[in-house]
């Protein structure tokens, strides 16, 4: 089955927003075995979506369009679609009903111009839209080449509120009942810290050579401070094939997995904390609160983060943290000294069963010879002990700081693995 | 000018990373007078890449394509663009040179795959990558149609801390060399907080009237805690008519404007703050660390910010900012009282001229009757006093903690300015 994706959109060309459908439904089809060969945005102008639906249909089976089914006067999808495919325009008596409803239900006046969404080509399908007044309209498709079965083309309004329901409760068994996947089809995401993508693809690209032979797909997606691995298969044994794959992962990567799908390391972090009943204290300096901001984005965190401290200056490592005055004069604030008495000052002052420390130069400016740009000390303290470890992140200040908190939110998720 | 863009890679299709290029690139063409006419993405295939880089080079002038540059088995851009082209690949030894430093700075062995990515069509410009290892590439391409100038194709490297720089810095010079925009375009952007989309309008859209008639173009662009005003126009009048437009909206929004284009509010606060040669400390408990990420973002920031204290349990409140238990038990942790005693130890222990404090409860658990989910008091302390202000953002969590984030910062902003 081949399906184009294509959103359409003024403000999309112009960059002010960011489309959220293609990623929404693309995940969605994915998730369920199918695949969408080829996404494209045009604006709103009638000759760009006139082009991009005739391209479209000459090469897929399904076309879906998102956007340009509301009320304003740039709303031109469903004119240009019943000219496009010769059909005339008639208003559906059950929408007007639903969008006189829509409004009474508000107590508002209904707005002359939404009436115009009612309007429906002939012979389309309507989709009700449960979350607002445009409902969303599938027409069918001339069969491609002589003996192939029809194709469709399913037009969606574009709020993702009004888009995402339809499609699930509307347009995922219209598909299974149209286009059934003819084999199953199975994809899984192992996600590693660590290690730098070509690394990442040379501890298992041989050994997976054998079942990359007999149908998976790898795929290795970079971030910073970050490769995922993505295993995916189509077939009667993808199940199997994935499955051995991830096993094979596994046990290749080892530590350096540490979460799968959409999981993010601070939420493994702050679920393994909550899983022992324990806590943690953040003593901040280059990362300047961003570790402290990614453990408070996962709900529950304030179990398990007893406090951060963002010490920027000597002073208040001092008073915050006890760090010596001397140590500082002595090494200077980037030094593993410091890291040390930072991360044990945390650990005594909140009582915390561990306690994170980093301290660096996150640039532009500040390096030296001896302590260039991107130079930092992270150090973990516990019960058993304080260990203190030396990195160089020479990136931009932004990356440098988060590639540093993936850092040392991965020392506390290693000491909590074991 | 006709651009298309073209954003390859398999993770897209598979609705696994949201595609961020799409919006930053069209944004940075549109800010410079460009429009992207079409935006594509396809998988990692070859013939899915092949089909498209052909498609957009039958129609296009500018063929911009991101992604598969890497050093993985999935980077394929570079290897079907020579092949399509019909261009041999040679090492290019500046890349080599570049790839190998790269790997010597960071002290680590080079991988033996990252090599491939020196491979360098035939005739193609390099265009260095100051983040990475993968350099971009530039190859002129036939005239469409006699006559005509010839064209553009351009690959980018699929990070975007690799990929935003070099475009900025290279791609855009090149751009406005070889294709300078017609009649002079000024696309100037007002940034404001504190109002909603349709408020600022209302604002500003009648008296703005005029200067649309005469060709002004107005785009209001809705984010969490900020809308931003867009003003632009086209031809010979357009910096005047730009121009005029800006001074009516200042003059009509006043203080809600916090800056212009690209700069965020936290780049405003530093730099009003190095200015008048003052500090700032925070005493964080909702937003957990954001706003002491935000300002450390800020290049210069150690300067100003003299600590942030980031207190979700309430021992730590008493612990690092001296706030009375007996003011927690009688009014809770989110309350006018506790918010005014977390700001007031935070300017005392520190010394800081000015201090934030934020408590408020970001759900999804914790609300109740009386303080439900998105309930924050702000309070600010001065030498001239301390004032707080309680606000209501029902959002999801990581909107909550954005938008409160943003309006500790205004607060602090509107002080400076005064």
């Amino acid at each position: 089955v081949i399906i184009e994706l294509i959103n359409t959109g003024s403000e999309l060309m112009l960059g002010r927003v960011l489309n959220t459908h293609q990623q929404w439904l693309c995940r969605q089809l994915a998730d369920r075995g199918y695949l969408v060969t080829r996404q494209i945005a045009v604006d709103d102008s009638a000759t760009a979506i006139r082009q991009a639906v005739q391209d479209a249909m000459a090469r897929a089976d399904i076309v879906l369009v998102t956007g340009g089914l509301g009320p304003t006067s740039d709303d031109r999808t469903r004119d240009l679609i019943a000219e496009l495919l010769g059909r005339s325009l008639r208003e559906d008596p059950s929408v007007v009903a639903h969008i006189e409803g829509f409004f009474a239900g508000r107590k508002r006046p209904m707005p002359a111009r939404t009436r115009v969404q009612a309007l429906v080509p002939e012979g389309a399908q309507v989709l009700p839209n449960a979350h607002g007044t445009a409902p969303g309209l599938v027409l069918d498709l001339p069969s491609r080449r002589a003996g192939e079965r029809p194709g469709l083309l399913i037009l969606l309004p574009g709020p993702p509120r009004e888009l995402r329901p339809m499609f699930t409760d509307q347009v995922v068994p219209l598909l299974s009942k149209q286009f059934p996947v003819a084999e199953p089809f199975v994809c899984h995401t192992l996600r590693t810290v660590g290690l730098g993508e070509s690394l990442v693809e040379e501890k298992i690209a041989d050994s997976l050579q054998r079942l990359v032979e007999a149908g998976l797909d790898i795929g290795y997606c970079a971030r910073p401070g970050e490769v995922d691995v993505r295993l995916s298969a189509r077939g009667g044994d993808a199940a199997s094939t994935v499955a051995e794959a991830e096993r094979l992962s596994r046990e290749l990567l080892g530590d350096l997995v540490f979460g799968v799908e959409e999981e993010e390391l601070e939420t493994v972090v702050v679920r393994l904390l909550t899983a022992r009943g324990q806590t943690v204290a953040l003593a901040e300096s280059c990362t300047g609160g961003l570790i402290a901001h990614r453990l408070t984005n996962v709900p529950g965190a304030s179990v398990v983060l007893r406090a951060g401290l963002v010490v920027y200056s000597n002073v208040a490592k001092e008073i915050f943290l006890g760090v010596h005055a001397q140590t500082l004069a002595e090494h200077g604030a980037v030094s593993e000294a410091v890291a040390r008495e930072m991360a044990e000052g945390a650990r005594a002052r909140t009582g915390a069963d561990y306690a994170i420390a980093v301290t660096g130069i996150a640039g532009p400016g500040g390096g030296s010879v001896a302590k260039p740009v991107g130079t930092v000390w992270i150090a973990l303290s516990t019960s058993r002990g304080t260990a203190a470890h030396h990195r160089v992140n020479p990136w931009d200040r932004e990356t440098f700081k988060y590639v540093t908190s993936q850092q040392a939110l991965d020392l506390l998720r290693q000491e909590l693995s074991h």
